[in-house]
């Protein structure tokens, strides 16, 4: 398996700092970590990276696609780690990266073409298996306009099995830890899909298909929006978006999509892999989980 | 239709400038050219774009997506175009945007995750209802790494029929022309498909759309592409691709791909839409036809 050498890494965290990664603070002072593979700024925990919607950033209602969206804020995540040495380990010969279990998005306004915005991230906790990460997103006027809040585990690369972080970081990852910024952390739902049937059927394909090997995160969001009638996000926006990743598939999986509406405008997904059986929930392997909220645009807005 | 406006064009064209898009020239000096909608720097013919391959910018080998590579490529064009007045045009209450007519990759070695690269633009002619416009892409040294030829046309937004360029611009379109400068051109080829059936079929959905409301160009290029054993990027690249664009696909249209290969490592490909036969390729409206080499990797690089 293809794994990234930490030289590398550090050209990309640097790299990142004075290009599309444009970071917010100018604390440049360096003290080495425990795993001695990289520097991180001394006392800064929190990282912000400042971006433009492009053309083509969009999607045809001129705001900004999930997909560019989704793919920053993972982004920011790995840059962010990788610039304090803890995107990934190698301890005693074992190899250990990090994986997303959960992430939430809460949308209070989407940035258009051609506006400025900047996506903040930080640590707020870990425990036993899990570390939570948050993320801020901010108009040119420093407005919030978002929040998105992930969880993740580092995991051993050749069992794929959770590891105990506090055992991996010691006291170490303390020092990354930022407490007291605000942070949108909501419970996750209970998502069920009762007498439900399969809406929409998909394979994978090699564009779907990013470094770790496997259908890229943000493709599944794409995938459950694309379910949805394409007019709904002129009168609409998504205003809340969960997602939880149960397992990894792969270029030529065949993905069965099941939807409900669990309230008005509230639906929740559920993304299978390899079902036999469209009429039959209990067949395939469960990828993921999803719930998505949509608002009413309230000021209508210059929307084909 | 959704239309932006000309306002909020050049803020786009200006924030380019100092974030994602830098522009690698200084020139600020100014004059108005003949639209008077914007204004241009002076005599600076070549606009140059720098990017860092961020994570999940990459396909599944560590390379430059086709996704991104190609947007950029798009993006720049617009960005370049825009800060000289001639994105669109409005005259006499008409008004006239640009179509992708034909474009071509060649590319010597991909970026890589982590890796700079710069992409510069510019106009090396117009003639008649066409124009031609080059970009170079350079790696961190500034060596060559590739070169992207596009041809364009401007219709009126309303008839969706081409326009006389001269007609349209006058004298004022030729102070923006670069001659000198290597372009890469190359004839296009004669794309044939005798003999061949339909070897793959997919729908479009709402993520495939952007905000001129069809299927994105480079989608296109990411279907062709998709058509391919996941395997083949393993040991190959990508090293010639051209496509000529026949005509629009909309959200929820079937597209229909055949594949042919002309010769060792060349395929031709059609792309059709709305196919009623798999069998015959005489039903159905064609979309884009495309041409793709690939090369073999020369040393083995670290991919999975």
């Amino acid at each position: 398996m293809f794994v990234r050498e930490p030289l590398q890494l550090l050209k990309i965290a640097v790299s990142c700092w004075t290009n599309t990664f444009v970071n917010a603070k100018n604390d440049t002072s360096k003290k080495n970590c425990k795993n001695n593979r990289k520097t991180m700024p001394e006392g800064q925990k929190v990282d912000s990276f400042k971006f433009t919607v492009q053309p083509f950033d969009d999607d045809y209602t001129g705001r900004l696609s999930w997909s560019v969206l989704g793919k920053h804020v993972l982004a920011c995540a790995e840059n962010h780690a990788g610039a304090r040495g803890f995107d990934r380990l190698t301890l005693n010969g074992h190899r250990f990266l990090w994986v997303l279990s959960r992430m939430s998005f809460d949308m209070i306004t989407w940035p258009k073409l051609g506006e400025e915005y900047t996506i903040s991230t930080w640590i707020c906790r870990y425990y036993r298996y899990f570390t939570d990460r948050c993320f801020d997103i901010r108009d040119a006027n420093g407005n919030i306009i978002g929040y998105v809040f992930t969880i993740w585990a580092m995991i051993d690369e050749t069992t794929r099995k959770p590891q105990v972080l506090e055992e991996l970081f010691g006291h170490t990852f303390d020092p990354y830890i930022e407490t007291e910024r605000y942070c949108s952390v909501q419970p996750f739902s209970r998502i069920r899909l009762d007498n439900s049937f399969c809406l929409h059927n998909r394979p994978t394909y090699y564009s779907d298909i990013d470094e770790n090997n496997h259908v890229n995160s943000i493709r599944y969001i794409e995938f459950i929006l694309d379910t949805f009638p394409k007019q709904l996000f002129s009168t609409h926006q998504v205003s809340h978006l969960e997602i939880a990743y149960n397992s990894e598939s792969y270029c030529g999986d065949q993905l069965g999509i099941w939807v409900k509406e669990s309230a008005t405008d509230k639906y929740h997904i559920v993304v299978k892999k390899n079902i036999d059986d469209k009429e039959n929930q209990q067949t395939g392997e469960t990828v993921c989980h999803c719930a998505v909220t949509f608002k009413p645009l309230i000021r209508q807005e210059k929307i084909k």
